[in-house]
């Protein structure tokens, strides 16, 4: 039996647009046991089976199978259990977790016989970006630079009272539908700012220094555009501001909506960000979390 | 007699347009006194004196000026001896070095009247972009943001082996023709890569982990525009990395090329440099730096 247990993530922070994100202590676990035959997928958890039911669609399985073609190797049957504490389609890297933990559950099942490195490369591949797969696999804040087909990250301890308060909406926004509004063009000052914000942010993050980071986080590239297909949006960040976070986002393509705040803040913001949404007409389930330092990793 | 001394510095740092700058340990040093009477501008270095010879077109004197109307004061006469050592109109940031030179021992001549935070806001107003006067004051490698006319910054230490070398070709480019060729929209891959290089190369150079960031330095929104007035451009970044920099760039709007190298590397790497801009037609001055951690200080 190995079990692994990949993080949930969010992507972007506001102005990294496919760069910057961050792990967060929510969960994937899956444990995968080689069998004599067929393949068994057992929900230990209750929560959001619904992309997972079956082997063709499932992501974990999926993943798992590339790594097993890349050894020439071919199971004659597999059980994996899954226990998923990450809501899906809302924007906080659940196919990232998917697709990291079945890869790294295979490699431990087959000896090893990958790098993490590869299982990384992989993985970006498979999900077609990097900035959830990146902090998902190392965990802490990450930068992720895709380079020729090669990915390369930094990895960065934010500070330690560091709070992450996240809003998920009851409905779903596909990754697909959310990327679809992108601009093919951006204009030169709309650029310059979202370099300024996302250096300036990964640079406050790392020196511990959150004075200024609410102005630091606003994206002129995709949330102009994205926020048509979030009810509510503008007014949750301006409510998170106001009961005293330091910084909200939308978290990767949507339409969960991410906080910065310190230890104490977490309630307050958390509280003002489900009225905002209440009155939007949106119901959501409030997540207090904290930046994972570990990424995947076996138990 | 107040004394300061300001750095030069290298702005952009390839993929961080008007955000990322490092100061380095190259000066301009600024003697000022008060007389009964005259203005009286005396030069004991001999080098670059070109555009400070009449108070009406020197900087500092400018700068000192400017300080002196937010105190609503007037003096009767000053005495300004400049030793400058940061080649003019080369892309080192030399007017940055005389605003901030200016600013600072103008204010301690009245009393210390203002604070850092405030000389900094009038310096990028006098500039007219932070990305030089940033670091210029601080020291570092620093990320500038500006929001609403607020100037934000984040100080970041490099690693301490990093060396920066610097081509400065014999000719001069100003920065108003540099700027004239900056496109007015840039294409989102373009956007997402410059975002991805600068936050790595950031994260990098405070991780000390100098592995990779020759693949972070090749910007693509000014790069390709700017290249055309510099003769060799291409040649000799390929020749500073076959040479072994850790990566090399544009300084600021140009025409000097800066490359990052580490200990023991700096003249193989600057020999390197200098012939491909001779192969090219340019004469150039190759100086060998470092990161200047202190910023404009009295002396």
């Amino acid at each position: 039996m190995v079990k692994a247990r990949a993080p949930a993530t969010t992507a972007n922070l506001g102005p990294g647009f496919d760069t910057l994100g961050m792990a967060l202590n929510l969960y994937l676990q899956v444990e995968v046991e080689l069998l004599g035959s067929g393949i068994e997928i057992v929900f230990s958890g209750v929560r959001d089976r619904s992309i997972m039911e079956s082997p063709q669609e499932n992501l974990i399985y999926k993943a798992m199978n590339f790594v097993f073609k890349q050894a020439l190797y071919r199971p004659t049957g597999l059980y994996i259990e899954i226990d998923n504490d990450i809501p899906i389609g809302k924007g906080l890297g659940s196919s990232a977790a998917a697709i990291v933990a079945g890869m790294f559950t295979a490699n431990r099942l087959i000896g090893d016989c990958f790098s993490p490195e590869e299982l990384l490369r992989w993985a970006v591949t498979m999900e077609g970006h990097a900035d959830n797969i990146v902090p998902c696999t190392t965990g802490g804040l990450t930068v992720a630079m895709v380079c020729q087909g090669e990915v390369f990250y930094q990895q960065v301890k934010p500070g330690k009272e560091l709070q992450v308060v996240v809003a998920v909406p009851e409905f779903i926004l596909s990754t697909e539908r959310s990327r679809s509004v992108l601009p093919a063009q951006i204009a030169l000052p709309a650029v310059i700012s979202n370099l300024q914000q996302a250096c300036f942010l990964l640079a406050s993050l790392q020196n511990g220094d959150f004075t200024h980071i609410n102005k630091a986080m606003q994206d002129m590239i995709y949330q102009p555009l994205r926020k048509q297909f979030i009810p509510g949006f503008q007014q949750v960040l301006q409510s998170a501001l106001e009961a005293g976070a330091l910084g909200a986002a939308l978290s990767g393509a949507g339409p969960s909506i991410m906080a910065f705040t310190t230890s104490g803040q977490e309630t307050v913001v958390g509280q003002a960000m489900e009225e905002a949404f209440d009155g939007a007409g949106v119901k959501v389930q409030v997540l207090y979390l904290k930046p994972d330092m570990q990424g995947v990793h076996y138990y």
